[in-house]
């Protein structure tokens, strides 16, 4: 499922290639986010054109709406959202612990609130298994207990023992459902590493998730507001004791310097919604830093947002029609700097690759932040 | 200019080839509409997929924003935008007369207050000659002075007398435009029938402005609230005085029935936000009629909006897709079906085509609303 076809020697970054029922990504790889089975803004065609190999789909969000039994009967959510290359979905976790409300978690599950209509639900583990099951994408994650940053040392632990009994859980469920259905071409189930800021903790999560034995192996419950170094040296107590032959993927980072930072420790798969996000607000990445196209010093900039780029936007338009697009609330502007920002995360990941390939990864790492800071 | 390639023997329809700086259209022809130099929703590429000839910007919109000067720095608004084919540039008194406030109007020409920011402008037929001359769209307007319905006679036939005026110095100014600058490739410059409801104006109205000699004629002041066998009428009693050979363009109509009649009775040209309008509501135009999208309904209908309907939203997303796209608010959702309802247009438009050239408009008229209602 999982291969690896460079080591870099002078720091842990690999080259891969992760095998799915929709095929193959190359690793280190960026995941755009598609929450309600969308990346904002952007068709399936536009996503493909930038380069784009694999999206993440949010569990939480398709199960409220529009269900996971329309999404099933439509074929699944690739035939659904008529997207051909493989889709991971998380598990839900992550939103349950922060979008819901009056959520109530005890060993069997949690229980909460949609954030959108009140209405009470209840997930287990073997029911977010049956979900993702439903929706049918390549790569399925357990239900997690996402912990905010602070927390006491005593609850991480307690939280820690039961995202490990949950994995266990799903991972046997997840067995017997592919027993029952007899389906062939199998999810790849990832186990989500938790424990906080507490490097034991995350040794004794990785450790335990080991045991389970997963076909991947996430980083949950970073960039949730702790220091960058904090994390940093987290990625590293952990994927030390992970197994090395497996996909290692940080949830939820980051920025280009993060992303940089995370394959120098190892890490293959990202998401983030920072590309999307950005470009919506008129946030645009280049090699050079991140750029307003709001501001008014481009009523006149007739460049592109970064002269070189490939991308439909940057062959197209000028930074002055950017802005007056933004100015004027057309919401052309926002797919169009989505556009190129989803491009320009899917060309660093290449260069990324590339440089990894050539035993250059560090050099890479430095000429690019030396231009991008 | 304009070449009339096959006039209908059962009505006044008619197949024509508009020559523009930007390339031949071919006619009767519906025009998307891209207020603030784009199309709701959708890039250049997309519309030109749907089969786009020719697109509307609004000089009102321009003018405030970016202004005219910036789009005359970029190279004029066909490069500002990245649209390669004709563009059509309305005078902007519509807006003036809808949009603005605090508007004096008199024989010098129009002051109002910029429905953004309330700034105060004074715009003179003069002065949009020279703001559509930077803009270098391929065909523009005079200015008008556009009447709410219904309005007394006595300032209808005032009004007529000053839009007539106008029409005059427009053109004058336009020549001298042209002389000063010596740029060979001309615009096109269209007279606008005013007269509100009222026949002996219209023709009134129409008379003049062919002593004036346009390079086509438009009719304004329509579709602004009148009952539809009134604008009917009105059309046929303006054609009629019209010059045959050249082209006419019914402003700012409309919905598909209404661009029947309106062929029917002679007419070329076309404009109207209600594909793209509708397209953003949820409301998708099919040869069995309108459907709202939004509707529970379509919760899983994995049909697309028109079987056998080949645009990209057609060919790849359901309705009950695009109904969830809806009810979760992403505005993906309103590009697929601005998309749609483009492509429909474009297509009815060129179904029209081919039956004026086989002598058959009457016959597709019926079928088409026999099924359409």
């Amino acid at each position: 499922m999982f291969k690896i076809i460079t080591k870099d020697k002078n720091s842990g970054a690999r080259c891969g290639v992760l095998k799915t029922a929709h095929g193959e990504v190359r690793t280190p790889v960026f995941m755009p986010v598609g929450t309600h089975g969308a990346v904002k803004a952007l068709c399936p065609e536009e996503l493909e054109d930038c380069g784009t190999q694999i999206i993440l789909s949010n569990t939480y969000h398709l199960y409220l709406r529009p269900g996971e039994k329309i999404i099933k009967k439509a074929g699944g959510l690739h035939k659904f959202i008529s997207w051909k290359k493989p889709i991971l979905t998380d598990s839900g976790g992550y939103q349950v612990f922060s979008l819901a409300t009056l959520r109530q978690v005890e060993n069997r599950g949690v229980e909460f609130q949609s954030h959108i209509d009140g209405s009470r639900h209840f997930l287990t583990p073997e029911k977010v298994m049956e979900i993702q099951f439903d929706l049918a994408s390549d790569i399925v994650m357990p239900l997690d207990e996402c912990l905010p940053y602070p927390v006491e040392k005593p609850y991480a632990a307690r939280s820690l023992e039961r995202t490990t009994d949950w994995a266990k859980r799903s991972k046997k469920h997840f067995e017997s459902l592919y027993q029952k259905s007899k389906i062939n071409n199998r999810q790849l189930l990832f186990g989500i590493v938790q424990g906080s800021t507490y490097p034991d903790l995350r040794r004794e999560g990785a450790l335990r998730l080991l045991e389970i034995n997963f076909d991947g192996y996430c980083l949950g419950g970073l960039s949730v507001g702790e220091p960058l170094s904090v994390a940093y040296d987290i990625i590293e107590a952990t994927v030390e004791y992970l197994d090395k032959k497996k996909p290692r993927y940080l949830m939820g980072v980051g920025m280009p310097e993060d992303l940089l930072e995370s394959v120098e420790r190892g890490i293959d798969l990202f998401d983030c919604v920072l590309p999307t996000r950005n470009g919506r607000n008129g946030g645009a990445f280049t090699n050079y830093g991140k750029i307003n196209l709001r501001n008014a010093k481009f009523l006149s900039d007739y460049n592109p947002i970064e002269t070189g780029c490939n991308c439909y936007t940057c062959r197209n338009f000028s930074c002055a029609y950017l802005r007056h697009l933004f100015s004027v609330k057309e919401m052309l502007a926002s797919k169009l700097v989505s556009l190129h920002n989803i491009h320009f995360y899917a060309n660093l990941m290449k260069n990324i690759r590339a440089a990894i390939q050539k035993n250059e990864f560090m050099q890479f790492k430095k000429d690019f932040l030396t231009k991008y800071r």
